[in-house]
């Protein structure tokens, strides 16, 4: 016997498992993450607003040309040339591509090397400040070539408490405004204001689209009133919002108050958002194929080669099931085509209820024979929060259901 | 203006910023590392045990070496020669340096041509099996030269529940003993019986201890009886167990036993292991360094340059402050040694109370000067679970406190 591969049948291995997966692998549906870009660029243009998708989700150059190519098709010739990221590193990785780019994250001092040598290389480099460390540091530090490109966004709290200035802190807003004005470098600078309303994702069940209403409604006053009291010495100044929820769950017209819109996990979308109700499961774009390693029948449980460092440990809370780490798919099966790495609509209470290192244990309800999962069959784990598990896999990159290599940024 | 790096004066980088680090930075204590293996070390050597490591925490061949290297100073000459990896992929890493290694996962059985490779370049690999259908598969699928190095354990539950055929299913223990038997290739191949009690991660506070030495004894018990059932057929079989919190928190000579030990978690440590009481806080080898890009002082909280992608999303209940994602600790300042990046103590009441992607938000008692915390500076993040946390910056690999950069496995 050689070492090579033995053959399919000779491991008597379940026709629920594709070629090509043998441990955990990410897989992206093309069409589906399509689809959702193109329902969120028409969107934004009936909000008549910027779209500038964040791509720390995917973080893929494919991927953003798959959007770049469907906003192409759109009847004025208006396409898709501005992007958002979450890091410098992010910044370079699509810097070869792409020459407009926003930093959605704070201005990182240590960073003013990596910030110099990408604002030579783009276009607009848009970066986030909130206090006057920041300021101060990029004009000591930015180069004259550099701050050719530079845009500032200043960062509002609009209630999420992450980071940013709270819009009812004039104290410190006028702070960083005469921190500004002081500076020979970046007076001219200042584009706008730039706001994630994140408590967005908290929102849940039936009152979910009412609660982001909500949330949405006081950030725009917020913002408005900010917009109002500067835009006498700033006439130009944008407003910038972006959180999958609100994009998702809001109309064009009520979102007509931005002038750009950020909005990221809505390419592939995850549990989370189904539970917020930015979207139906079956719009879920990715799942990790992972292989079942045994099967417990007495217990109706699955142990699949696919733990926390392949899914991540984002977890969701379920009346009925408790925590649950992912919820579980099968493979399609249509014809004979075994190329087609595609999953079926999601098993109805099969969940994953936790997951180690590299352990997942899926519950499997008495509704569904236990004998028909066999070990070396792919489970497709839906993942909870895509960014996260996505970012997990992300030294393999994606494998399409067509079957196709797709490259992610690895660092 | 250059492009160069700004100098720190002109920055006004707080004298808590260690120089090369500046975004998130998996820093390692050789020195604390090394002290913790060599306690475990003795103590198996006590138990009369052989010490088989795991290796899926740190994940690096340097990391490994220093182990190595401390075993090697034994008076008796005997050294570390064995270790435990959690998938084929890290075998292969380690396959390198390492020729008698134990991947304690079950065979994936879609993953026989790695099996193949590996057996061909080891002295032993041994694996992992719980069913029939893993034991049909390799009878099928290992070429004989592979065949050669394999030996394979049983994997018993002894009452966590993740995986493995319950202590006390004689049933399904028969089943793969027959097929074993029956196969010509693997007859030969049975080294023994595997157990991991992960419930002792469970056991809190005071009564930890107890706790763990009843899972424990309950372990003691099952694995000695089916030792009893089986040791006329196979005279030299053996008992490998291994959990960090029971290989940390009993004596030598409770865990006499076993005939091997497979703790992992301990050479790091981390915060999880502390509220075990496998560990003091001050044990724990491993800390993120992290940038402060914003300071709140209103709301007393720190916006942080390191989110779940650097941190992992593991979570501690504690009583007073609820879930932690960390504790955070600042940097030593021992004279003017630019080159130390160790941390001081544990910084009382201070702790990640979230993280999203990119950010991490530390909240601050009154107790501490708010204005103390400047953006720029470093703080140390001591992770909730150190085998997670490495795992997401494995691009980066880890940085001693002494500057020495050390290489993980990637992938």
């Amino acid at each position: 016997m050689t070492s090579m591969a033995p053959s399919t049948e000779m491991l008597s291995v379940p026709q629920a498992t594709p070629p090509q997966i043998t441990s955990p692998t990410m897989l992206v549906k093309k069409e589906q993450c399509v689809a959702n870009f193109r329902r969120m660029w028409e969107k934004s243009r009936g909000a008549k607003a910027i779209l500038r998708p964040h791509c720390k989700t995917h973080a893929s150059l494919k991927i953003a040309r798959w959007l770049k190519e469907e906003s192409s098709r759109s009847i004025d010739g208006e396409s898709l040339n501005q992007i958002t990221v979450s890091s410098l590193r992010m910044a370079e990785y699509f810097a070869g591509e792409w020459n407009d780019i926003t930093v959605a994250f704070p201005v990182n001092i240590l960073e003013m090397e990596t910030i110099n040598r990408l604002g030579c290389k783009l276009v607009k480099l848009n970066l986030v400040v909130e206090n006057v460390e920041a300021i101060n540091a990029l004009s000591a530090g930015l180069s004259a070539e550099a701050a050719a490109s530079i845009g500032l966004y200043i960062k509002v709290d609009v209630g999420y408490g992450r980071t940013g200035i709270l819009a009812t802190d004039f104290g410190q807003m006028e702070a960083v405004f005469e921190c500004l004005r002081q500076s020979s470098l970046l007076s001219e600078k200042f584009l706008g204001f730039l706001a994630h309303a994140g408590h967005t994702y908290h929102c849940r069940g039936v009152n979910a689209a009412a609660q982001i209403r909500e949330i949405h409604a006081l950030a725009k006053t917020q913002m408005l009133k900010l917009k109002e009291r500067y835009i006498g010495d700033y006439p130009r100044l944008k407003l910038s919002y972006g959180d999958t929820p609100s994009c998702s769950v809001l109309s064009a017209a009520e979102l007509d108050c931005w002038d750009e819109l950020r909005p990221g996990n809505f390419v592939f979308y995850d549990l989370e958002q189904a539970a917020i109700g930015s979207c139906e499961q079956s719009e879920i774009a990715v799942a990790v194929g992972c292989p079942i390693v045994a099967t417990h029948q007495g217990r109706r449980e699955i142990t699949l080669y696919g733990g926390g460092v392949h899914c991540s440990k984002d977890r969701l809370g379920d009346e009925a099931e408790g925590t649950i780490f992912g919820r579980i798919a099968r493979r399609q099966l249509r014809s004979n085509d075994d190329k087609l790495f595609g999953w079926d609509g999601v098993l109805e209470g099969v969940y994953l209820r936790s997951l180690s290192q590299e352990h997942g244990i899926v519950v499997v309800p008495t509704s569904y024979d236990m004998s028909s999962f066999r070990v070396g069959e792919i489970l497709y784990v839906l993942p909870v929060h895509s960014c996260m598990t996505a970012d997990c896999l992300k030294y393999k990159g994606y494998l399409t259901t067509d079957g196709e290599n797709v490259e992610r940024m690895k660092n």
